[in-house]
């Protein structure tokens, strides 16, 4: 069982994903594949004159503001752009691919935030609109009950809350959830950097090999987005997850490259 | 088995849909439901500076325009807006609601019309780069597998092509075609109407029942969209379903209304 995120960012190969995953299933793997939005949504709420807005921390993270008509944005790029492009690509290949979003059954259920401190113009304000949370539990029922049956699900933000809200989540930590609840032997994290580099954006630095009591050291030197990825990374192997690797989805062949061991594993 | 198919024009009551749709599982029926997306296609389509086109034919036939554009426009109309929305309504009542396509796994396969005749300024011209079809195949392994599960599929456009194109279809014949494939004792029609009227808009002329040897009647009293409606329901009755009912979405408790005999029943 081989869980892998895809990411959508500039660069990125989706014809070469959907390939290797068919080849990959074709061989007998159980894969299950998730991708984000981010860049998807960026354009459709420029293109719908809501343009995209993010939130810094007082600690430093940045994280997009998600009021009611973002989440709907977000939901439009989401499952209507994203997800129905990789999944047409995987059937077309004959793959028998589904598409599901974290709502779907429960998948990806999760705390929404009540209230964001946000830095603004140097003050630190709360927000209590938003539509943002994490995922805390992965109910598998569903995407067991698919990979038992023979299809590929293929998973899209949003999660879900407790109370039955769509809420924006991070679909990196939430593929990570995602492995550790399947107890997958690998957790692939593709997106258009060769892996983890110590001095970013030099790719000479490559991380190749981080073992589990070098975890805190990785998360320093991870920049931005990438730092999600190395926490995710941190959860996936405390959850079971055999190995985790961040790898080059802008390459052929990107998913077995990265189970040949290209790119960081975490071990 | 029940597949109920429901529109989204305007007064169509998504709320009372879902909470009749989580009395009738927890009774131990097995469900699907149907929607398309035309009225969401529209207002998204005007909000992205691409307004909606409609394509008479020479027999005086009415469809939407789709070319590339407008294709991407209907998936995020059908699977980010309304799929993500009635979904979301039912898991907030306990349903376990799985959101599909007719793309997934190739659910709804059909073929591409090659070549559409419209009419324009009184002459007929011939459009090829529309994606429009006809679904022909229901590949219903993807819904007895939710089903005998546990799950609650929801359904919505575009279908696929033979060749693994995104195909919009007309969601009451898709609906039909999957009553007729699953062996469905009933197909609800539920939209903005009370039934077939005799004498449209007047409801006083509703058909109460309609026989499997009136349905050329039936069909010709049928305006606009109704006869879509109609032709469904020759399909699926022709398909070996029980019954057909097109019936009222604009009032509580529309499927067991329906179900109960209120509307137009065919038989």
């Amino acid at each position: 069982m081989i869980v892998a995120k895809i990411g959508g960012s500039e660069g990125v190969d989706m014809d070469a994903v959907a390939a290797d995953t068919a080849r990959l299933v074709a061989g007998g793997h159980r894969l299950v594949l998730v991708h984000g939005g981010s860049d998807a949504t960026n354009r459709l709420s420029v293109a719908l004159g809501h343009p995209p807005r993010f939130i810094a921390s007082p600690s430093g993270h940045t994280s997009r503001r998600t009021d009611a008509r973002t989440l709907e944005i977000f939901q439009m790029a989401c499952r209507g752009v994203v997800n129905q492009g990789l999944v047409s690509r995987l059937v077309r290949l004959g793959v028998a691919a589904v598409g599901l979003s974290g709502v779907d059954a429960r998948l990806w259920e999760g705390t929404r935030k009540s209230a964001i401190r946000g830095v603004e113009d140097g003050r630190v304000v709360v927000i209590r609109d938003d539509f943002t949370g994490t995922v805390e539990r992965v109910n598998t029922g569903l995407l067991r009950t698919l990979l038992d049956a023979g299809f590929t699900p293929v998973i899209s933000p949003p999660g879900i809350s407790t109370e039955g809200e769509a809420i924006n989540v991070d679909a990196d930590r939430a593929a990570a959830a995602t492995a550790a609840a399947l107890g997958a032997e690998a957790l692939l994290l593709l997106s258009n950097v060769p892996g983890l580099l110590r001095r970013w954006p030099d790719e000479g630095t490559l991380m190749r090999r981080i073992g589990r009591g070098e975890m805190a050291g990785a998360e320093e030197a991870a920049q931005g987005r990438m730092k999600k990825k190395v926490q995710g990374a941190a959860l996936a192997l405390g959850g079971g997850v055999g190995r985790v690797v961040i790898g080059d989805a802008r390459r052929g062949e990107p998913l077995r490259a990265a189970l040949a061991g290209e790119g960081t594993v975490f071990q």
